[in-house]
């Protein structure tokens, strides 16, 4: 198949299957013991769901993309979209179960509707709106394999032995767990097939089901293929996932810095030696040099350090701040940026200074209407080389210390270093 | 049973069982992707297995604790213990499968060895050292239902749809997800039950074998009694799970503040009005005032903030401090401190001020050693009633931010609100 070439190629090949994919965003919050449902939860204060949406529209080959939303919840779906800049994104009411709501997904990508911009698809996937991680990759696998087997689905190894209770409540058996898997999303199926199920299908499998694969094996006698899928495709379900998705989406945008500095010619430049540090004490981080700012925008870096050696002022950081508020960036994750100014103590009043750089504090109140972070950050600058070292190595740990949390409450504030 | 009396009651009735409790701890960290096996992974700087050992000591009429670890961790476990200050606890060396090491635990409680203060149990418990949440209701709740049927477990409702796949990876039959549920930990027996079970079993079983219920059934013809468990019995098993558990224990140490004041009489005292500030910007957070801190560290407060208004120096934190110090309070989680000074800016040069202030990052540094997080904040005091309050909501914002994060990269800094 022409799409195991992925990416902009596949959509230029001709026999490309046309892939739609329907997210179930029906349900309730039960489980989190939270009254927000958990697709709408926020991360970094951005829903849940935003982010699978954004999973899912990053892939190319994917025409469109239909989430089933409660009624109540359509108003607040469409501010998502528009929000958060969303693309090919349909909405139609969702069923009082997840299969009744997937069954009207694919029902409006069946019908030709008057004014309805959705086509019928050779291959749908199925996704929930409350798994953010999926990558391209695994929806790669299970479209392929739908395409070739007519249904197929991403599977996980067991984490806990599964039994069977007696009607008293005590064990009657348990399964070898190495003979199971638990079925995960997303799933893949050839839309006649899983069109067909669902209209086959009984009430009660409506109603208590939960497993598309087994719908198309029960009316359509088609085995699913099974795609060993990676441990981020997991559920998220109780308020510790939620937790967990948090600490893996700031993981994921600190792993570049860009140090943006006014004195660009001279090598010996202290803010040069504080670009070393950042490199020697971060592993894992990609320290950049923010010489083509533009490119480093496009390539979506959400941390900047912005060095002011020449001037006492502001004047660097507010250039950085207006081509970050003009990039639109920040739209879907907060941008951290941290304003350094070196001083040597001994040699300007340290009292007088930091009056001067307390207006960082209008600063920061102001750009983070636009989901930028500003924080203040001072190196004491000796003239002794060993504490020189050490007031860098200070700095690189502040720095650190910033862009890991991302502490909305601690913007504006000037730290020591 | 005397035992649904619970705690210290139970102790004193002479049918309470006497209960030990088998954690497997020689596992290797594969499944998280990281080189240190996950028990031992620190979370906030201490390694898992202390929060775990920590949940099972803490019940009174647990009498023993026996941890299988490898050889080449027994050392490092015994440093945990001490470092920590578990008590009851005794290692035996781990097998090379999950069952191995759980008999080799059974064994040490079984045998009447010279020089060993173990003795057999009424009712072993069965836990994961890698489920640190485990609470002492449910710990009952196996034990006593362990005393009536033999055995018992904790159980789940399943999260995902369990399948079993073809030979050619293909779906073979899906499982009715009402019907099945997964086996958790902790588990209870009779004794004489599980250690009967062990010897008998086969190689295959000590093997390839993962159920403890699953063997009381199989030789011992013991059904388990199955209860059901909350979510928080989950096991740590990715890295994501590794966020999840160090939000979870942030959260659970941030329930409480206590407000230090260095002037008692007056209600009219700034400090209170901070304190009245606090209570109603943190919603959940108990806010006390620290009139007996003896008793608050007694009932484990872990946040503290030192209000100096009548000092501009740090008299009343130190004190705070040495109080601290001397408690030992700090040995299992870090405590956070936060030394509050009120400044006038029209009546008070800002920048001299400050100057003085920056010694708190010494003291800082000093008390980091004894696991204690020193910040200073600063908070404006104008004249103006209603700038008052703001900068009151903003220290208030600054205290709950510094509390939640626990940031070591920040201690020593002064925030200015
Ligand atoms: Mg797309
Ligand atoms: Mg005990």
């Amino acid at each position: 198949s022409l799409l195991s070439g992925a990416g902009a190629g596949a959509e230029a090949g001709c026999s490309a299957p046309a892939v739609a994919a329907v997210l179930p965003a029906g349900g309730s919050g039960e489980r989190m013991g939270v009254p927000t449902p958990k697709q709408f939860c926020p991360i970094l204060e951005r829903p849940l769901i935003s982010y699978t949406l954004q999973a899912l529209e990053r892939v190319s080959w994917i025409k469109d993309i239909v989430v089933a939303v409660t009624g109540e919840n359509m108003e607040a779906m469409k501010c998502i979209i528009q929000r958060y800049q969303h693309k090919g994104i349909s909405l139609v009411e969702s069923g009082v179960t997840r299969h009744r709501s997937i069954f009207n997904g694919l029902k409006a990508l069946a019908e030709d509707q008057p004014n309805c911009r959705l086509s019928k698809p050779e291959v749908v996937i199925i996704h929930d709106a409350v798994r953010p991680f999926v990558e391209e990759d695994v929806l790669l696998k299970v479209v392929t394999a739908a395409k070739e087997h007519g249904a197929a689905g991403a599977i996980r190894p067991l984490v806990s032995t599964v039994i069977s209770p007696s009607v008293d409540g005590c064990l009657d058996h348990s399964l070898e767990r190495a003979r199971h898997r638990a079925s995960e999303m997303p799933q893949a199926f050839l839309f006649d097939v899983i069109y067909e199920a669902y209209q086959q299908c009984s009430d009660y499998d409506l109603e208590f089901g939960t497993e598309c694969l087994h719908l198309a094996l029960k009316y359509c006698h088609i085995k699913a293929k099974l795609i060993e899928g990676s441990p981020d495709l997991w559920k998220v379900t109780y308020k510790r996932d939620l937790y967990a998705a948090e600490s893996i989406i700031k993981e994921r945008i600190s792993q570049q810095i860009c140090v943006v500095m006014d004195a660009k010619e001279d090598e010996e430049h202290v803010g040069h030696r504080l670009e070393e540090m950042l490199k020697n004490e971060l592993n894992h981080v990609k320290v950049t040099s923010g010489r083509d700012l533009q490119q480093i925008i496009l390539e979506q870096c959400y941390n900047f350090v912005c060095v002011n050696v020449m001037t006492s002022d502001f004047e660097e950081t507010q250039k950085l701040l207006n081509m970050l508020e003009e990039s639109n960036l920040s739209i879907l994750y907060p941008v951290v940026v941290i304003s350094v100014q070196f001083l040597d103590y001994e040699s300007v009043p340290f009292g007088q200074k930091m009056e001067n750089l307390m207006q960082i504090r209008e600063f920061a109140k102001e750009v983070k209407k636009t989901n930028i972070l500003l924080y203040g950050l001072l190196v004491y600058y000796p003239q002794d080389e060993q504490k020189l070292q050490e007031s860098l190595r200070q700095g690189a740990t502040i720095i650190a210390a910033l862009i890991k949390e991302r502490n909305s409450g601690l913007i504006g504030q000037l730290l020591v270093a």
